[in-house]
């Protein structure tokens, strides 16, 4: 811990920037800002404050480096690794964004939108929606997740495939810096090519080198056909080669292409209300193909049709159902997105977030497999996940009857195998939910010198007092 | 000048590495290096290295480093900004790239392409289309461009508008550091969310943090259907209507739409052998139109005819033509991408590379247009280029009979206007140039404070002893 804990009149300081009544300071209140989801992380904090404008926040970052006090900005503590949690027995304060919620502004015409870093992803949508345009960043959590933790772990989810991870739904930001100085940087420019690019620097860096306060983001015409198929199959080499197939035929009009397990559809089927295999035998795999057309609806048909019989035809498929609603479509959606919360039920699981060249994803998944089980006998691999992107949630439910604690206690082991084919296939360890706590000390093992080197060049630059978001992504 | 002039004794330490064969000193065979395309900079340097190796790389930039020896990459000598050029009176080492221009490894199934810094762009092309892939990024000087050029400036060109800049194009990097350290960057994967992003960093620094030695590019499938049509249209704002409807109906279908001036096709067809007016009448704008389809040639038969008509219909199209061969469809990208060679023969031509959000451009070009005039009586202005990026190189010919010399002593005045209405607009200085030597004061005078002192920061901290392409971007 670098930072000595604020004395109650510092405290004091920062409450005064907010006024007392959006500086919390109850443990009660702080008590569900100081874990995460998954309950790996307990972090402390004296007080959480809730900014209303960027000057606030711009006031607070000056006094915190002044000060050399630690923070931690938090939005909708949805992230998966610990970036938005507080250290363990710390005094770092955090800066939640909840308050600077606004849409600033929707231009259909230039399909741009202008908003507070605070923003939650699902009023974004029905911002764009409103003015018949469509914001394509999904995810499980979008109805509590805010922007601003979106861009800081670059986030991915199921549209990354044609669209882009938040790195490429972005034009622009505005940043309060550690210093407390605020860049400007709201662009809503395609092309500008005007010196570094300090845009990319900022997203996907975990809030550990400023505050986004404000971006620009890239809006889409909503399309004008839309099909959503799940077919059952044999193997991971016959997804691979459907989805080639699928990306030749569709182009960027392949709009998700989703691989689960049989075990995972099962898991959702058991747990989650209302979810049922939508196919009539079973199947050791599936996939969920998504395509999206701007021409007309035919050109989604034609194209999904001609996909799934040259699949039959080629016996890559063994059965398939097209979704013949909207509402169809949303509940095949739905059985994915359940997958993670599914293995709940079923006890402790052990999660990796990786990924692989596309191409090496059945010989990664068939070793990781061998190994996982000569491990661990009984697990329950439920890897399922971006197949288009190359992304597997490599996770592993305990076997039936074990003890959770125990599996629980076999991460390290479980990540030490997983990771280790993951990079010997030229992979990340972190495909799209970062680095945080949970990866920094595996990600200086694996980086090289000189890449650990440069990125901390870049922290000290940055924040030469260290208070941003310290510990997370990197030692310092 | 921040670099002494290298000893004879030093230049010798230098020739040593790369072998006397590579290490050229003779005034003749450094002249085509020391001037750029358009004739703006004259550098001077006592030396070109000609390096066969990612070692050899790394031993020149340790030495610079350690001895304090300003460096200056090179490698297809296309760049329009002064950023390959050595500095006026100089004693800059030029290290070109042109040996290091190995194809090293194409994968067809995963879709990446790993290549030395130094190929040629169009050896990019063939060995792509030689595995039944393509490389969409295209520029007239396609021919002698070299991959790190266009990586260090994010090059931009004609296929923007569907597969997006350099940046967009590049999965990973080889980078050589001013120190000579070695960064492998050359990583694969679509989503990769393991610390800061030093590729983006990298792409787009103008060479000022480093040598691009390697990089993983990435391939897309050859579309199966492909239209180009070129329309005579009455305004800009028609071609914006225009292109909104091509964007709704075509989405990522559509691969290029280009606005065109009358004046530019005359030019063209008077200047440009082999180049014809298209249509029968003359128009006061053009537009090209180019649809790409992954699934058959009928969805961009069928998207491209449905344009035609309601473009038709609504008034917004008088003439058009849609290219019947192949060989017509490069003869109308030919007049297009020809536009700026045409203005040679008219005397001198002042040039912009600007962007603005899409939806200004037909405000923006009409007060340019009024206000250029007014400064200018009889000038020729030619402004054209990727509509559908909101990037306009606006280009002004002399008027007839002026004196070209006194012309040209007008770019600063001319600069003036321009940039200051594309600024009024939330626009670019630089779309897709870069910023060099050409736009660097102009730079520090348009961007807020800390958004220098943050470039700077990263300067110094990739490169503290400042030895890489000084004084380009930044003054330093």
């Amino acid at each position: 811990m670098s930072s000595a804990a604020p004395s109650s009149a510092l405290l004091d300081r920062f409450a005064a920037i907010v006024g007392e009544k959006h500086a919390l300071r109850e443990a009660a209140d702080l008590a569900p800002h100081l874990v995460e989801n998954r309950g790996l992380y307990h972090g402390a904090s004296p007080m959480l404050l809730k900014p209303g404008s960027v000057e606030e926040v711009s006031a607070i970052l000056k006094l915190a480096s002044e000060t050399g006090t630690a923070i931690v900005p938090q939005t909708g503590n949805t992230g998966l690794v610990g970036g938005q949690t507080p250290r363990e027995g710390s005094s770092d304060i955090i800066l939640s964004l909840e308050r600077m919620n606004r849409i600033r502004d929707v231009d259909p015409i230039g399909n741009t939108m202008v908003v507070d870093g605070g923003c939650i992803l699902a009023d974004v949508h029905k911002a764009a929606a409103e003015h018949g345009r469509m914001f394509p960043l999904t995810l499980g959590s979008e109805g509590s997740c805010r922007i601003a933790g979106n861009l800081s772990t670059n986030a991915g989810g199921t549209a990354v495939l044609a669209y882009g991870n938040m790195r490429q739904l972005c034009l622009g930001l505005e940043v309060v810096l550690p210093t407390g100085e605020i860049w400007n940087g709201l662009r809503r420019l395609k092309k500008d090519n005007t010196g570094y690019d300090l845009r990319d620097l900022f997203i996907g860096a975990e809030g550990t080198l400023g505050v986004i306060t404000g971006a620009v983001l890239k809006l889409f015409p909503q399309p004008l056909g839309h099909q959503v198929a799940f077919a059952g199959i044999q193997s991971v080499d016959d997804a691979l080669t459907l989805f080639k197939n699928a990306s030749g035929l569709c182009g960027t009009a392949l709009t998700g292409f989703e691989l689960m397990p049989r075990i995972g559809v099962e898991f959702t089927a058991r747990n989650i209300p209302g979810v049922r295999d939508p196919l009539e035998t079973a199947h050791p795999w599936y996939v969920l193909i998504d395509v999206s057309t701007s021409d007309s609806a035919e050109t989604a048909e034609r194209m999904m049709t001609t996909l799934l019989e040259q699949g039959y035809e080629a016996g890559l498929i063994q059965d398939a159902t097209i979704a013949s609603s909207e509402a169809q479509q949303k509940a095949l959606w739905h059985m994915r997105e359940s997958m993670s919360d599914a293995q709940k039920p079923e006890g402790g699981s052990i999660k990796h977030d990786v990924s692989v060249p596309v191409a090496q994803i059945p010989k990664f998944m068939a070793e990781a497999e061998v190994a996982v089980m000569a491990a661990l006998p009984g697990a329950r691999i439920c890897a399922f996940g971006h197949m288009g992107d190359g992304n597997i949630h490599y996770n592993i439910s305990q076997p039936v009857g074990a003890d959770k604690e125990e599996f629980i206690s076999r991460w390290h082991d479980m990540n030490k195998i997983v990771h280790g084919l993951v990079l010997k296939h030229g992979g990340s360890i972190s495909a799209e939910h970062g680095i945080g706590q949970l990866k920094r000390d595996e990600l200086a093992s694996i980086r090289s010198d000189i890449e650990m080197d440069l990125m901390r060049r870049i922290k000290t630059a940055f924040d030469p007092a260290g208070v941003m978001n310290p510990g997370k992504v990197l030692k310092v």
